[in-house]
């Protein structure tokens, strides 16, 4: 019994260890520029603004990854079980993750390019489908709290679909003009409020500070 | 006692970290193309296609490494003691493991070559050959769950050498034919398919909805 | 309950592995000479003479992220309970750990100029000042235990708000004189002797030993 | 009192991590060899053959983390508090152990150069001598098991100390004919062997087969 939750415990700090990898990875990608070692403090300032897109994909990836890793801390906040089924679906999610470096890397260098966009955002859109057939698949086969409260459980799904949704959206949005797709990520903090808003009128007004602080 | 149990724990928890940065630095090896920035959308598109392979590599690799990691889960889902011949062959088979993203990599670059692919099967065959002697380790100097049911111990035995015998097989193959050998892997989940079947006969059909997902 | 306690400790180990991976990481940015394999000794001494900036620079961003780590230890040796507020606190804190590997690299390859120092004791503030967002939030939304002394609470900000002012009087230092502005951080030692000494006097003396060995 | 130990297993497990991803980098500095896509199995071969000192230094490198690891895992198996003063210790033993990518990358790339191989076997010995200091500093300031037995403490001090003093040989050996420096490593199994029966004798024998086995 005792070693049954030591095994659930594992699948998490697995996925914990892959996240922390894939999020700390990227600033591998970031290479320290070459210049001459009596360059001018401006050429060194030039340098450092050339590098501007790879630190805010350093960034944007880094709170990307980040709320990846919360949506997953909130998933098995409500599973209380597993089996090899759970596993392989959490493998697949992670390999999604794990592939970010990638597509940051690459869309930082070429910001103004349709398919490195596309690209990322479709890997972005990949994840967040992943993650939604995990929550599912663990609702459907009894894996979640049984006490949990059917309408959270409703709650979380709808909040983690936003995500591959506005992947969706910056596809689109970068078809047209890759340059604005990053706007469609802006969708995610004013669809969660909504989602967040309706869901809360709905249920009991239980843990109001944290649904505050939530949104961030 | 608390201590001793602490000390298990730690033999997993740095088995999933080896694991873990394992699986995720397959992706570093995947290097973003050099491009003109001002490149065309074919050129994006073309230089992607060129990944291909690597993008296949990584993919398959993921699943190859998750495999193993499944392995482990599951062999030590049955230990509930250790000892330092338990650590050092641990270590051996995480040493194998760690070599996956340089044989990865060097497969993925030369796609069609024998020896890049007969590297990658022999590194894959050595993984699971170690993961077996763990195993039967861990069974003969009693470390395994004294309530274990024998059939199950032989059933996962059994299960787990099927990976080392479909990497001999990729190696033969690999010999005759290189592009072929990775068709050798698809043995993989039909053997299972018939072990598992063979043991439910067996057993008493306990678990059947996690032997069902299991396959997967 | 349990499982809050899980989810608490999941926060505390994925910071711990991302710490981990930023503090190893630190060693890949210092590439291995490139030499001619019959080059002799003295041609070797001095290739290894040239990197030691590059080794000076590991020692140095080794102990501060250990001491960030350090940081982040006794904050959450205070902290007992958390909500979502606090877990993206601790991302942007992390934001800020992941980078250095980064602006080590950068300051180690040009350890004279100005940019690059200053960049180095920036990303430096930004740690430290988003160590103290993250203590003082949860300090203020009741995550910290309710028995723990508030002077100590106190004491423990002090001595985290010694990190950020040096890293500030490095920058104004870099600003006039790069090559001096380490000599900035040796002002925590004694900043955090004094602050211990007077906290000391106020509190009872409990844990002298522990508060000796901590001034390392 | 539960937090207390939460904290001490925090240290444990961000040295788990460190000695992870330490062993697991090793594999990065290997570099997938350039060839023609065209090249012959021969040419492939060659260029595999070549790689071996590479994977040689692997292999060892491997080994010497592992050994490092176990070291730890055996210093904390004896450790039931902590301080400070410990952590910080720690810190800088992992320093050592991090390092070690670096000197294994250097020394395999050139293996018959003096200035690598007394490079790699320093860093071997100044991380077994940071090793004792752990260690020796955990027993004088009582952070040890108080019914731990004094002789086991010494043996493990014993056999700890053979590590720093196989580098000290291997280093003696690399200056006068740097080729056979690898040699002093040999010592280590035959040292263990002779102080494990040296301490089987004084002590009642009760932990026979994990003993043996832990010769490996």
């Amino acid at each position: 019994m005792d070693h049954k939750a030591l095994q659930l415990e594992r699948i998490v700090f697995f996925s914990d260890a892959v996240f922390a990898i894939a999020i700390t990875l990227l600033i591998i990608e970031i290479k320290v520029p070459h210049l001459d070692h009596e360059a001018s403090d401006r050429e060194f300032a030039i340098a450092l603004v050339r590098l501007i897109p790879s630190f805010v994909g350093y960034f944007f990836s880094f709170l990307v990854i980040g709320a990846y890793w919360v949506g997953h801390h909130k998933i098995y906040g409500k599973i209380v079980d597993w089996n090899y089924g759970l596993v392989w679906r959490n493998v697949f999610f992670l390999m999604a993750i794990a592939f970010m470096p990638f597509t940051t890397a690459f869309f930082s260098e070429y910001v103004t390019q349709l398919v490195p966009i596309v690209l990322y955002a479709s890997a972005f859109t990949l994840a967040g489908a992943l993650e939604i057939v995990l929550f599912r698949y663990a609702i459907r086969n009894g894996l979640t709290d049984p006490n949990a409260d059917p309408a959270e459980l409703s709650h979380l799904t709808w909040r983690m679909s936003v995500l591959p949704l506005a992947g969706v959206v910056a596809i689109l949005i970068g078809l047209i003009k890759p340059i604005f797709a990053g706007f469609a990520f802006m969708l995610i903090p004013i669809a969660h409020r909504i989602i967040g808003s309706k869901f809360k009128k709905a249920e009991k007004p239980a843990t109001n500070t944290s649904e505050l602080t939530e949104q961030n």
